[in-house]
């Protein structure tokens, strides 16, 4: 399964997040062979929890996992302090980033410890997230704690 | 409001998920006069989701708040990566951690990042922690992704 596969289930869950009114954001864990583990999507607005990032969401629906070295995250948007140290916490080996262009969080970091990093540059995301922040710039801030 | 009273709320939570057959981990998050905002405790065993430790259902039950920038996090122990990077994310201005004994997690990074880190050696989070690693090896390793 190629890395822009993967991030075709995130984008249908950031779509779906803002089909409900929700920040679009989504994201995917997968096995190193392409198995879907669980996705998920920024869920802060609907349902009013700020706990609920895409990556957290994604990882929550995969369920307990003994070993997660193998595994793949894929994200729409390079993941934030929160998630990143969920990825560095839980030895998740590679992490397949949409785009890091509209927001810039702790992948160079992830890198540094031995996470297999790629980012896409994938229009579809920019285009989600540079529209979401121009008509929703206050909720956009308050889910990156600025 | 001391940093032991604040603890104090942290390590019920502990006890309660010890209690409830779980990890016992307790975390509160509080305003910096001391008014409690929410607290949790990890329920990786309890709701069989290894996305809620202690500090992000603390974080959890405190809602959406706009500026986390006042607030201190307590935890009963020191915050794993996933738990530091929603510190830092968010900008919570300190951290009380009720001992870094037995383990050891990122609390040195955030306090390098500007947060105000505290820690107590309480020997109750101690006795709480060291009492379930002996009896619950594979819980904990399960728990910390290794």
């Amino acid at each position: 399964m190629t890395p822009q596969a993967m991030l075709d289930v995130a984008v249908a869950e950031a779509r779906k997040g803002l089909a409900e009114g929700g920040i679009p954001i989504g994201a995917a864990l997968f096995t190193s062979d392409g198995v879907l583990l669980g996705s998920g999507r920024n869920r802060r607005v609907q349902q009013d929890d700020p706990s609920v990032h895409a990556e957290t969401d994604a990882f929550r629906a995969a369920g307990r996992q003994r070993d997660y070295r193998s595994t793949v995250m894929v994200t729409t948007l390079s993941p934030c302090w929160y998630c990143s140290g969920l990825v560095r916490q839980f030895n998740i080996g590679a992490v397949v980033i949409g785009e890091a262009t509209t927001f810039h969080g702790g992948h160079d970091w992830l890198a540094e410890h031995g996470v297999a990093v790629t980012v896409l540059d994938d229009a579809r995301c920019v285009g989600l997230m540079t529209d979401f922040i121009a008509a929703h710039p206050e909720l956009w801030a308050e889910d990156i704690g600025e």
